[in-house]
């Protein structure tokens, strides 16, 4: 173990902690404020430790995909959080985000860089089942916080359903039970008045 | 596959978002605000992933302990943030949170809060290489955090060297490295004027 070894990984441990000023669409579950992409992190964290049985593959390595929620948004320190039903800046997300992952990942030796580059790669390709599951709790738990108040990031930015299924109905493929379960809140939402038909 | 089991753990999964409305002393590393449990815990699971190397036990089984740190501090969400240096209120501490980790766990179903209660059981009895290593992260980011804002928490409450060592120091059964680096860190904040002598 060299000092130089350590050292790195404190200052990447340090430039992480801005991730926590990086605020989400997304409201808390009383509305009180915006949170950020490290709450949002962790929720998912805690949600792949609870909702893993209902992954579509039984056999599912749940450990990969806590790894992959905890470190997926780490590029949005340079490139910013980009709202999903925002079309316009989702076309440059994807070469901000390559900048960022290559910038962000390196202040790590490289042994570790590489292992959380390739988290990362795995969770954006979509291809594993795990990155497929953690894709679904990434979309499940932004609508659970609009049904659950109300609606609030959807009607500030005049959301429709159809909006929200084109959006999030790709994880159905990691979880067609989950899928399911928020496809029925979606539906409530329209009955209560909180997302536009 | 049962609607209510889903629907226990959407209980809880919606519950636990009151995390992050939990308060630490620590401030962010930009000193801009001080940062909450569910912040906190996102990084140790993070720091867990890059500094496994350093713990004591060359065969710690990591995973244990990123679970254990995502989980360790939902009990403040009833018993509150207790301050490291906070005697009188540690003193109460033990009460709050054993009540508080009887209602949070029990929103879960029976297998899956007792496996959570056993994560926060070993957590906070610190007998496993795991409880032994999350202790001495739970620890060291604080301190690193305090190093960087120039003690301003330290600081804030009139927290002298011999306080840190003393309810630090116990980090070193978890990873005599990292207490080794952070003793360093804490002799130069003495010299800087962050940290009284």
């Amino acid at each position: 173990m060299t000092i130089k070894r350590l050292e790195q990984q404190i200052q990447f441990i340090i430039e992480i902690d801005k991730l926590k000023q990086i605020v989400r669409q997304t409201y808390l579950t009383d509305a009180s404020r915006r949170e950020n992409s490290v709450e949002h992190s962790w929720h998912l964290a805690v949600m792949a430790m609870v909702l893993a049985e209902h992954a579509n593959d039984s056999d599912i390595d749940m450990i990969r995909v806590i790894k992959m929620v905890l470190v997926h948004d780490i590029v949005e320190i340079d490139a910013g959080d980009t709202f999903l039903y925002d079309d316009e800046h989702s076309e440059s997300k994807i070469d901000r985000e390559l900048a960022a992952a290559d910038r962000l990942f390196s202040l790590l030796p490289a042994d570790q860089a590489e292992i959380f580059r390739n988290l990362w790669d795995e969770f954006e390709a979509r291809e594993t089942k795990e990155a497929k599951f953690a894709f679904a709790l990434d979309h499940l738990q932004p609508m659970l916080h609009n049904v659950i108040t109300q609606g609030k990031a959807w009607q500030k930015h005049g959301i429709k359903k159809s909006q929200v299924i084109k959006k999030n109905s790709p994880m159905q493929e990691g979880s067609a039970s989950l899928w399911d379960y928020i496809s029925d809140l979606l539906d409530y939402s329209v009955e209560e008045g909180y997302l536009a038909e």
